[in-house]
C-alpha cells in the first residue's frame, strides 16, 4: 500500500518560462494531493536530468518519477494509475470507462496538442509551418468536440472527478491557438472547475515555488 | 473475468494501403491472441466509423473498441492493459515496471513517430516540411537511442515478453525515416524478435485479410 511507505516526486529545481506550471510532475503532485497521501519532493537540477543518477529512475532521463519502499516507476500516466488504484477519490463508478478516458486523454486527444506546442515553441519560422500548423489544429478542434459532446450531460468525464479528469485537464490546458472558450465553452468550463480544486491549486502553487527561488540562478537562461 | 465473457472487437472492412496492417485493432487482437482468449471481430465498414452506433462504443469514432458481458472499453492501450490483468502471459515480473514501460510507448515514444508519419501522408509539400522534419526525427532518435539502451543486456523491456513489449512493438513498427537496422540494431532485432511470435502473425494475417476480400468494393479510394 502507498500509503504505508515513503514516497518522493521528482521535479525540476527551475525550467524556462514556457514550462512553468506544466511540467508532468504536476500530474503527480495533484494525484498525491487529492488521494491526501503524504510525499517528499526531489529537486533536479536543471541540467541533470540525463544524468546517469535519474536514468536509473526514468530511463528517457525526464521527469517526474516516483520513488517508493518498493521501487519506483516512471510516466505520469502510469504513476496516476498507480495512486488511482488506491483511492476512491480518483476512482469512482466503472474503472473500465476511467481507463478508457485516461489512455484517450494521453494517446488521443494529447498528441495534435503537444505538437501545436512544438511547432510554436521550437520551429518559429512561420513558412515552415503555414501548412502543418492549420492541418494539426483540425485535429485538435475534432478531439475537442468529443470532450465537448462528452460533457454535454455532465460535469466529469465518467460521472464523478476521477483520475482520467485529472490527467484529460492537464492535456487541456495546454491547448493553443484555439478559442476554447468560444468554440468548445463545456470544455473550458469543465477545466476551470477542474483547476479550481484544492488540490490542484496547491500542486500548482508547489511546483512554481523554486521555480522563483531559483531564478536568478538561472537568470541567462531565462 | 474476460475468459467466462463474450468478447467483440471492433476493426474496419477495409483501410487505404498505408494503414493496412498498422490499425490498432492490432493491438487488442494480439493481446488476446496471446492471451489465449476466444473473441469475435465487429468488421465496420470503412467510412461508418462516426455513425452513432460506433460512437457510443468510441466516443472518437475510431476503431478498436471491446465490448465485453458488462460493458465496453476503448483505446487500444487501456484495453491491452485489462487484458493483461487476467493473463501472465502479459504481466510477468514488476507490475510496476510494467506499466511504466507501456505508458512510455504510447506517451513518449509513439507521438514524435506519429508525426513523422503525419506529416509524410498527409502535408507532402517539401518546403513546409523541410524545418518541421528533422526537428520531429531527432526527437524520435533520442526515444529510439533510450530503447536501445534499455535492451543492452535483455531481450525485453523488463526481462520477460509482457504487454509492454506488446504495445512497444507496434508501435516501432511505424518508425519512419530512420534507418533503425543500422543506427538502433537491438530495437531492430528486438521487432523481429516479437512480430515472430505466432500470435502476433496470426492477429496480422486476420487484421489483412478483409482489406484483400473488400478491396474491389473500395476501388475508387485506394
Amino acid at each position: 500500500m502507498l500509503r504505508d511507505c515513503k514516497m518522493a516526486v521528482t521535479a525540476f529545481d527551475w525550467v524556462p518560462d514556457f514550462a512553468q506550471g506544466h511540467v508532468r510532475d504536476l500530474r503527480v503532485r495533484w494525484a498525491l494531493e487529492e488521494a491526501g497521501l503524504p510525499y517528499d519532493i526531489d529537486l533536479l537540477r536543471q541540467g541533470s536530468q540525463k544524468d546517469a543518477q535519474n536514468l536509473t529512475r526514468q530511463p528517457f532521463g525526464q521527469v517526474p518519477s516516483l520513488t517508493m519502499d518498493e521501487g519506483s516507476m516512471f510516466e505520469s500516466g502510469a504513476i496516476v494509475w498507480r495512486i488511482a488504484q488506491e483511492t476512491e477519490a480518483l476512482l469512482s463508478g466503472d474503472r473500465d470507462e476511467v481507463l478508457s478516458w485516461l489512455f484517450a486523454a494521453l494517446n488521443t486527444v494529447e498528441p495534435p496538442i503537444s505538437m501545436v506546442a512544438m511547432l510554436d515553441l521550437f520551429i518559429p519560422e512561420p513558412e515552415a509551418n503555414a501548412k502543418v500548423r492549420p492541418h494539426v489544429l483540425a485535429g485538435v478542434e475534432a478531439r475537442l468536440g468529443t470532450v465537448e459532446r462528452q460533457l454535454s450531460d455532465r460535469d466529469y468525464l465518467t460521472g464523478r472527478f476521477t483520475v482520467a479528469d485529472l490527467i484529460m485537464t492537464t492535456v487541456l490546458r495546454d491547448v493553443r491557438g484555439i478559442d476554447t472558450a468560444a468554440k468548445f465553452p463545456r470544455v473550458a468550463a469543465y477545466v476551470a472547475r477542474c483547476t479550481a480544486r484544492p488540490a490542484f491549486r496547491k500542486a500548482l502553487a508547489d511546483q512554481m515555488r523554486p521555480f522563483a527561488d531559483n531564478a536568478a540562478l538561472y537568470a541567462r537562461q531565462a
